[in-house]
């Protein structure tokens, strides 16, 4: 369905996409704002080209939008025009935030086109001199829709992460994956930033870094990079941060209380300790199924692309009317997409859920 | 200065120490509450008893309680008849609080002879199964005295750790002890904890879940260690952990506030991320220093049983008056010590300080 990928960006998450589509066989014309990475991109099968003009020339299928979320008013603004003209092209992007991108998007009258995506893929580096096809070895997408998208578009862009990128897909709608992204990583950020300024703030700041092992290195791991990288994701998405923030300020007061309370609080420090226990279950499960998938199907799971080929998998059909609730039911049960039997018959992988 | 050291309990904490010290060429004496692991300690060069009382006839100079917590009264109870007739065996311990197991040690009247310990080293296993005397590799002990500590003893303990297990000692109150590893480990405990009940009281866990990656990984690791193991450790030192868990929420609670603000707490939002750069920049510190160190003296580092070699020393007298205060003011500027060139005069190694 996807023969031509425009890439906008050739950074970390832009320049391994595009290496990974070339290495795929899918054509990919790539734009970046510096022309520093094109001897190399080329080298490696990528047509650059200096302009989103020249870009949108070469018809590509999906344009995905990799520029830093900073950039992306003035990219839409230079694409809008462009994309008057070659009404098919399927618009995406992948950043870390989704909301605050669709009101981007639609601000420069670009919603008709376009399906959000977030790959969880990544690591502490960035720049084309760290792009890896092997980034997204394994990974997870988000994509998302709202009700006015377009499924054709939908599919161009599901079977480009699928088929072309061999991942797996989960559809929601902005306002779930944001606030899911604030719960497993902002916030948390938030979190680990607090623990290092407690530190900094206690008068036997040296003694206790001494003292500290496994635990404090790990829980304050993500505090040590690029703080202002931090505070612009938490910006971006302050409202469900501040939510969780409040909530897990109220947690942990509750938890000051019951052990200012002694013994009379002990069934609920008991019971705080316990309330996490379907989530230690989850883990169990995921790294069981891992093991087994791993031990069955490593050379099967490696010829196709994924790291992951032993679960099991089954068909879900996807309704004309209400296909975003369809498929956002099945992310809920802990599904995600492998690929498309046709266009309203997917693969679902069945992954342990809480 | 020590000959011989007596071990209570063999698993994993007392079951390397005993390997470790028997490997270094130390007489090692030691009782287990079953006798599961003495064929295997025996033929490691560990002399098993069958009752503390043969323990103690062995004439031990150190004796180094490695049991659980909970079983430290009964214990206790048990040693202080016999340590009556043996005057001159000091005795230590390797527990995680320090407050609580010397008000123990001073209801059976032992303190006299008492002197805290507790090794910065262990794992997610335990059990003499898993006992290996590379567990101690580069390890931190802080050892804990009072102001009715006898200098003799803590010279027995230090001289133990820093010439027979080849480690490190820093010096501290209990009260310093006990605050600083509710900073670094009991207090984080509960925050990772918090952070797994938040994911599961969240009605779209499984897509959070799905989307979680390394931040979320990481900052939940402590949380899957067994949750009772856990609870019990911040029970111990619950005063400690309530204090930081309210001033935590304190710090969450006012992030939350900023973001609320908008762009009015954008210059506090910009301060909470600077908060915690004096720790960025020790980490950073540590890190260079760890690599000049691997690199000036791998083959050196690893005959003196230490791996940190690189690091400077200098000497530090030890006053017969306020020896405790000067010791903990070295602590305090990030020294530990290495040995002693005499008893009133230590060798000190200096690291990064915050």
């Amino acid at each position: 369905m996807v023969d031509t990928v425009g890439i906008v960006g050739l950074g970390l998450i832009g320049g391994s996409l595009a290496r990974r589509l070339t290495e795929r066989g899918v054509r990919v014309i790539a734009w970046n704002h510096r022309s520093h990475p094109y001897a190399q991109a080329e080298a490696d099968g990528i047509f650059c080209k200096s302009t989103l003009s020249e870009l949108m020339d070469a018809e590509p299928d999906v344009v995905v939008l990799c520029n830093p979320l900073k950039a992306m008013p003035s990219i839409l603004a230079a694409l809008a025009p462009l994309m008057g003209d070659h009404p098919n092209t399927t618009l995406t992007d992948v950043g870390s935030v989704k909301g605050m991108v669709r009101d981007q998007v639609k601000a420069a009258a670009l919603g008709k086109c376009y399906v959000g995506a977030h790959p969880m893929a990544g690591n502490e580096l960035s720049g084309w001199q760290a792009a890896d096809p092997h980034l997204y070895d394994g990974a997870l997408w988000a994509i998302t829709v709202d009700e006015s998208t377009d499924y054709r578009r939908f599919l161009d862009v599901a079977a480009m992460i699928t088929k072309d990128v061999g991942n797996r897909v989960i559809v929601v709608d902005d306002e779930t994956h944001d606030k899911a992204a604030a719960m497993i990583s902002h916030m948390p950020h938030v979190v680990s930033t607090a623990l290092i300024n407690e530190l900094v703030a206690n008068p036997d700041r040296n003694i206790a870094a001494a003292l500290a092992a496994g635990c404090w290195r790990d829980m304050t791991r993500v505090s040590l990079t690029d703080p202002d990288r931090t505070r612009a994701m938490v910006e971006e998405d302050s409202l469900n941060v501040e939510v969780l923030l409040r909530r897990m300020a109220a947690r942990l007061t509750d938890m000051a209380d019951q052990l200012h309370a002694g013994a009379d609080g002990e069934q609920d420090v008991m019971g705080f300790f316990a309330e996490g226990d379907p989530f230690r279950r989850y883990k169990a499960a995921v790294t069981r199924a891992g093991i087994t998938a791993a031990q069955a199907g490593t050379a099967t799971a490696q010829q196709a692309g994924t790291t992951a080929a032993g679960f099991p998998e089954r068909e879900l059909a996807v309704p004309e009317a209400g296909w975003q609730q369809t498929l956002l039911f099945s992310a809920r049960r802990g599904e995600a997409i492998t690929g498309f039997i046709h266009p309203r018959q997917a693969i679902v992988q069945l992954r342990p859920a809480m």
